[in-house]
This record gives structure tokens, sequence and C-alpha cells, in this order.
């Protein structure tokens, strides 16, 4: 029977509890006391965490309760997971802020699979990505040489394309579909959240930065700069010149991630504007061509668009890095050479892990065991939440 | 007439500027400028008062005006009248941080009579509240010898109690009221101030801790913790197996009113996710008893849980804090019996002192002078509001 | 036809990519790294002008969208247009935080022609207004001896007058135009907005002071005794003494505003509660005389009431700031004299300098080159905003 099916009594509730016991018998074995770091970089992280992303995925129109729950718990799992994984690999040095920022990941790929994935699921998949990210971040930093603020800068990377390989094991919705859609009231929600991740982007980028003026000064100004031209473009290519609300979403933060890994070496403003400029043209254009284009070839539904929104604009970004040390090669020749072909090969090592162990995820979260939903319950809050007042009417 | 029964006109406005003009007479007899306090922690208590509970008590589906708007006058209310207590009690050294902090004790009890009292009588009771919360507090330091911290601490347990015993003063609204209810719209409001309460509390907890990382670290985890288990067990108690959002409203808090007491003298991270488990497990279980069983039997209508989302919680954390030091006894006897008897002491006096005067106050609020509105006008902006947008249609 | 008329697809887009060129290329020519600031302080103007003023706007029923929206457009172009300026004119020393703080005329005088600008001419509008501004503030500094803290506090004069000037410029809607009205649902948005606001103004005056506790000290209690006296007086001024929101919008902020400019001299709290208890008693019943007298008189319709927001609070903030001055001549008599006068001086050269380039702002805006749009299209977002979602209801 396919109620039965679908309660989750038996297994969402144990499957928290066992998750949480071997959390708490780990701390017990491993876990210090983690009291080095700025509180009020890890409160910015905390809210973007909590408040930005919490609205920034409210807008399907019927499915708000789940993107805003859903996401504290696998935001809250994911922290003590990742604060976990920095204290036993002696070897990372973020302490909890870096197990904040390592979450990031995991709302990102959330992002790529809105709806279509189970709290089970859900679960699942933020364990397997915070380990799987914070040993890719060891072996970053250990064997590519690439320093803890590049390799946490990976984040946006490997969330969008762990995301984007586990969404691809799942089955596409029919397009159009009526429940797959926003209303103005739950576009304005998630906008709430986006000026909120605007808002805090700055501290993001500079939280583990060691010039920290200067990395929120081009922050700041890459930011304004993507947001503004997000609306040029947005202009450009509607059909009757008016903005569209998910342009402006996605490409808003564009220039803030993709200055992240480059913010502290850049001298000039006007470069900052510029890779701004290029990072919101990326992530709009982009998102022209994936949706008509690459994403039906491959059949992958990206709920939240996080490939234009994330993971283009990041892959700009750590191009834009290397770019800026071939131009310093002139000056200084020995050393570069090799920093930049490692720099290389540490985005495309972050890639290929995060591709081939979303796609071993994703078929894992099929399996039977993890109780996949079929796509006519995609994008229903229902199917979780309880709503007492739907009786006396919405 | 009822109509001109109901009408505030003459009462409200006035009580409103003689309280002011005292406040200013006060102000100008006794107040000195409270300069010494740290910026980032006044604000984020602000920021928790009026921006995170103004949203947590939105859920009644016509009330939000109210909520909101009533939680801001009582809150700078109270605020000028906790600024003059500190100042006035020479012994109370809180500055104007721990005037702010006082003022959660007003937003806490009006939640238990949320709906149920008019403006009026928010006013008289948010005045009594605070001098009686603060003349408590100076019992507890100088004859119960609490620190100040934990005589702060004792905020929500006062809180909750003088809310109750106000609340068992006014009539019970019928059962399934149709007016007492959420929609999924004002559910997601009060999930939005949850989120911000939630991002907040470890500032509320450290602010006047001396230990402020290993305080904010545990009660990160704590908090992290009582969530997570909150949706577990939800999970488990609702018939299908679905979340409720208001289990995880009353108990993602839990665990950082819990540790709030003993945070600075935890040691290890377990212990700290021991304590936010079991706050969030006394939370829901004690929703379930308390409606069930208690609340109807004494009569007592409680209406946004404040008993199980912050009174159980605080007794908890009180009861640890004793267990903590009992356990420190083995290693040094002397003095650290009397100081378990004086603590369970203070909690005990905070308790009963809030019961006693809350039961006063709630007969005092009763006085036909204040106006009392019947029960039908219970959980109603129109009362309070003018809605000149209702002719043009919501 | 109306419709090519009304398209922006040639014009806005081109428009947003000239500006963002010619920003490029001036920052190329003349910026340096602004690294001097303090980010808490930024990051609380820019929660400020972002969120805060972000949702304030949004109270028009059919304007959400564009209220946000084309807020964050005008932001992000007036802050870059801002950094350049405060950076060209050496004389200026505000720094990144200054050109922030600039930022806040525009949005203020947004207010005063919210839904009745097309995006293309809030562009222009906005570039003028900060280049004016900012020339105003050089005028006031080098030539009127000014301070610094003073000559940006009139941030709000500038901001207010020139938006009125513009808004005289531009035919009124209506009266009581069924677009041009708010819901409960939009009130309490930008409710929300206010308490944003509410919470981050103390930074906002502190910014730029020396001593940052007493402005604050101050500042919390000026801003807390007028949003309480806004509601005694919303009580008063309604027919059967009910609150009424755009009262408690309106004056809540009042106190913040009228204390920025005297905020480091007042040594006694008694007179910041007195001077936002008068700035509240002056925006009140500015907006009753305003709305039913002279506003009709002169023909401007005042979209979001920034005259009694913002411009009546800010014109009794000089006069006090005045006013404690003169009452100082008793005890140092020298030189005091001329200061008066020059402070005199220079909030009349403020508002006239508002006033006359607002009338010719006004004037250019209503060239036919920048499409303004007709008064039957006030107030709609679907002018300029895509609504996929409308087709499948709202």
């Amino acid at each position: 029977m396919p109620s039965t099916y679908l309660s989750f009594r038996c297994s969402v509730p144990w499957l928290i509890i066992s998750v949480e016991a071997v959390f708490v018998v780990f701390y017990f074995l491993f876990s210090d006391m983690l009291t080095f770091f700025t509180y009020s970089d890890l409160q910015d992280v905390s809210h973007m965490l909590i408040i930005g992303f919490g609205f920034f995925l409210t807008f399907l129109k019927r499915y708000s309760f789940s993107s805003m729950g859903l996401n504290l718990l696998i935001i809250l799992l994911g922290f003590q997971c990742s604060i976990l994984m920095e204290n036993v690999s002696l070897f990372l040095t973020g302490g909890m802020l870096g197990a904040a920022m390592n979450v990031v990941a995991v709302v990102i790929s959330i992002g790529a699979v809105l709806g279509k994935i189970n709290p089970m699921q859900s679960i699942v998949m933020t364990v397997v990505e915070i380990v799987v990210f914070c040993m890719s971040k060891l072996i970053n930093m250990y064997i590519l040489k690439a320093s803890y603020l590049v390799s946490m800068m990976h984040v946006h990377l490997f969330g969008a394309y762990f995301g984007l390989a586990v969404s691809s094991r799942f089955s596409e919705p029919p397009p159009r579909a009526e429940k797959n859609a926003s209303t103005p009231k739950s576009d304005l929600l998630s906008m709430l959240g986006t000026l909120f991740l605007w808002v805090f982007w700055p501290s993001f980028n500079s939280a583990l930065a060691e010039e920290k003026d200067k990395v929120i000064f081009n922050t700041c100004l890459a930011l304004a700069v993507s947001a503004v031209t997000a609306f040029a473009l947005s202009g450009l290519i509607t059909k009757d010149g008016k903005f569209r609300m998910t342009h402006i979403h996605s490409a808003a933060l564009a220039g803030g991630i993709t200055i992240g890994y480059a913010a502290d070496s850049i001298e000039y403003p006007w470069i900052a504007m510029i890779l701004g400029l290029l990072a919101s043209v990326i992530s709009i254009l982009g998102s022209l061509c994936l949706q008509s284009c690459l994403h039906p070839t491959l059949k992958i539904h990206d709920s939240s668009g996080v490939h234009f929104t994330f993971g283009l604009p990041a892959v700009f970004g750590a191009l834009a890095q290397v770019i800026f040390w071939v131009m310093e090669i002139q000056t200084e020749l020995p050393s570069i050479g090799s920093r930049v072909v490692l720099n290389i090969g540490a985005s495309c090592f972050t890639i290929s892990v995060a591709l081939i162990t979303g796609l071993i995820t994703g078929l894992i979260l099929n399996l039977k065991l993890l109780k996949p939903i079929p796509v006519s319950k995609y994008f229903e809050d229902q199917m979780y939440w309880e709503f007492p007042h739907l009786a006396v009417g919405f």
C-alpha cells in the first residue's frame, strides 16, 4: 500500500537518533574543545547558512516548510559531522569556523536535488558529503599544496558538482510540473534569503583570509557589479525587456563566489569589478545554455540552478586565479609554474572527486532501503509535514 | 454598549504617556550614562528581542500585527524600566546589556498570555515584572550568593512561571477556537523568528560569561543537538511519522536554554551534546504531558507553550548545574555543599517569586479598570489595529 | 503603440551597462583600495540599506518586487558611485563606510517617488544625487566648517528634500487609487524592515562618532522613547483609539534620526528621551498636517512619507543641536556664536541645494528620452518584472 510505503515513522527518527548517537560516541572518544575562532565570523557564517540559505531555497510554492526545516536539520547534522572531521583529521586547521564553512557544500548540493529526496536520503547524503569533502580538502592541502583558504573556496565547486552528480541519478520531474514552480510570495522570501547571503558574503570570503580589509573591499565591489550586471542581462534576455527574479537570484552572488579565490591578491578595484561583471555574465548565459542544452541532454534536473549559481562562477574564479598567477610569472619566474599546475590540478581533482562520489552517492540513495519517493510526490511538503491548519483553510 | 467598552482611546495612550513621563522624571533624578558595555553583545540581544521574539510570536493567524507591534512596545517600555532598575539598584552590575537581557523575562511571559491581554494590561504587567525580576535578582545575588550570570539565566525560569501564573487568572479560550490557530504562512514567519533566536542564542549565553569561547562552543553544540533531536522526536510522536512545526519551534531552543547555566563549566563537548539532547526530550515530552494533563487540570492556557519551550528546559538546566557541582564535590570537598544548597535555593526562590507575584499580577490585570477583554475577542488584531486595507480586500 | 513605448529592453540594460562601464574606467583611472574601515560598522550599514530599507519600502501591494529589486540595483550603483566620489574628492575622509552612508540619501529620495519612476529614471537620479550630495558635503565641511559627522548626518535632510523636489515634478496619482495601497501582509513585511532599521540605527549614528558608547546609549534611548510615543499618539489620533501601522512605521525611527546630530554632546539620558519624544510628536503631527494641507497645496505626492519620516525629524535634530550650543554659550562665550551661525547655515544650505537640484533632476527625469510612465501605470510591478507564475495563480 502506498500510504505505509510512504510513512517515515520507523525510519527517519531512528536514523537521526543513530547518527546523533554515533556523533556523541565519536565526540566522547576524539573531540576536544575547539575554542580558537573569531565569534563574529562564526556568527556571520551561521547567519548565512541558517537564515540565508534557509530562505534562499524556499522558492517552491508547496515546499517551503521542507526547504527551511530540512535545511536546518541538515545544516546542524552536517555541522556536527564537520566539527568531528576537522578535529579528528589533525591536519585541518579550520577549527569551528572551518567546520561551519564546510557545511556550505552540503547546502549547495541539497539545492540541486531540492524536493526530490526524502529526509533519510538527505541525512545520508550530508554525512557522506562532509566526509568526502574534508578528505578532498586534506588531499588538496597536503598533496596538491593548496592553501587552506583555496581548498576551502573549492566548497562551491564541490557542492555544485556533487549535487549535480547525485541529481543525475534521480528521475526528472515532468517539464512544466505544476508543483515545481514558485509564486511571487515565495520568490520574495527567496529574495530575502539572497539579500542575507549578499550581506554576509564578504564575511565568508574574508573569514579565513589574512588581509581581511582588502578581501572585503574586493568582495563588496565584485558583488555589487555582478548584481547590477544581472539586472542588465536579465533585461536583455527576456522577451520584452523585463527583469526576471530568478536571474537576479542566481547572478547576484556570482561575483562573490568568483572573487573568493583571488580576493587577497587583487590590487586594483577595477579588476575586482571586471571579475564581478564576467561572473554575472557567465552565470546568466550559463543558465540559458545549461537549461536549454546540457541538462536536457544529460537528463540532469537541477532544482535551484546550483550549476550556474555556484558551479560556473566557482570554475571561473579558480581559472581567474590561475591567470593572475600566470601574469605574475613575468616578474618572478621560478616556482610559479609548478604552483599554477598544482592549482589547476586541485580544481580538477575537486571536481572529479565531487562527480565520482556524487554519482556513487546517487546510486546509494536510490537503494530501496532509503525509500526513494516517486516522481509524482516530488516538491510536496505534505509528505513530511503535518498541516493541522489545512482543515481550516490556508 | 460594547463598542465604547472596547475603545482604548481614553486609556491606552494616556497610560503610555504617564509611564513615559514617570520614566523621564526618574531618569532625571537617578540615572547616569551607562556606558560600559560591548556593543556587539548589546546589538545581538536587541536583535533577539526585537526581530527574533517579534517573529517567534507571530504564529496566530489573526494576531500578527499585535504579536509584532505590541511586542515592540513592551520590549521598549521594559527596556527603559530595566535600565532604571539596574541603575537605581546600585548593586546590580549588568549595565545596559543586563538591562536588555532582563527584558527577555517579559517577552517570555507575554507568550503565555498572547492574544488574551490588552495593551493596557501588557504595559502594567511589563513594569511589574521588570521590577519584581530585578529585585529577585538582587536577592539571588546578595542573599543566596548566586553569581550575576546565574541569576540572569533565571530569566527564562522567571519569565515562564510568571507568565503561567498570570495566565491562570484569565479565562480559557474554547478548545479548537478557530482564531487560536496558525496558518502555514504564519508558521513560516514564526519559524523565521526561531531561526533568528537560534543564531543569536550563543551571544545571549556568552554575553555575561568570562570564558566566552567555551560558552559559545558548548551552546552551539547543545543547540544543534537539541534541534536535531526535535526532528527525531517529532517524527516519533506524530501519527504517521511526519514532522510538526510546533515541535521544532519549541524544542529547537531547549538546548540553548538548558546549557545557559553550566556552559562555562562543561569541559567536554559530549556533555554539552547530551544536555542538548535531554533538553529537547524534556521539552517535547513535556509539551505532550502538559497539554494533555497538567494544564487542563489547572485550567491554565499557555498560548505559545512557554512552559515547555522555556520553563522546563530552564528547570532542567538549573538542575544539571547542581549535579555538575555535586560531582565535583569528590575532588574539592569543602564549601561546595553549601554552594549546592544555595543554588537549589536560588532556583526554587525564583520560581516561587515568579508564581506568587504572577498570581497577584494576574488578579490586578483583571481589575475592571484595566478593561479585560472577553473571551470572544481573544486572538484578534482588529481590537487594537486599524485596517484601512481590509475594505479593498486582503 | 503603448506596448512598444513601455518596453525598456533597448534602454534600461544599455544604460546600466554604460554606467557600469564608466565606473570601471573611472576606477581604473582614479581609485585606489579603500582599506581603512571597521568591518562591523560597514556590515551594519549594508544590512540597513539592503535588508532594512529593502523591506521598509515593500508596503505597496503590487510593487513588492520593484521595491526590493530596484532598491538593490540603486543601492549598488549608488555605492559604486559613492566610493568613487569619496575617493576622487581627496578632501572627504569617510572611506568605504562614508561611501555606504551616502547611499542612504538615495534610498530616502526613492521613497518619495516610489512607484512613480521607472528604472532608467531611478538610475539617473541615483548618480546625480550621489554626486550632488558629496559636493554639498564638501562645501559643508570646507566652507561652512561642519564636522564630517554633522555633514554626514545631513544625509536624511538631503535625501528627504531632494526626493520631495523630484516628486513635485511628477503627476499626482488619483487619490484613493486602488493600487496605491498596502495589504496587512505587505504592512508586516514593511514592519520587518522597520525593525531591522531600528536595530541597526545605533550603529549608523555611532559609525563615525568618537565617543561611540555615549552615542549608542543615547540613540537607543531616543529610539525607544520615540517608538513608544508613536503608539500613544497613534491611539490618540485614530478614530476609535486603535493603532495604525503607518504611524508606527514613520515615527519609530524619528528619535534616531533627530539624535544623530547631537548624540555625542548629550550628557544626561533624560535629554535624549525628551528629544526622542518630541521627534515622534513632530513626525506624527507632521504627517497629519502635511498630508492634509501642505502636500495637496503644493501638489507633492510623497509615496512613503519621507517628509515626516526622515525630513522633519532631521530638521528638528539640526535645530536641537543649535539650541544645545546656544545654551553652552553662557559658559564659554567666544567663538560659539559663529559656530552656531555656521551650523544653521549648513542645514539651510543643504536643504536649499537639495530642493534646487531636486527640482532640476525632476525636470531632467521627465524628458521624453527617459520614458516617464503614465499615471495609470504607477505602482505596478508588472511593468518591470516577468511573472511566469501568474498563469498558475498567485
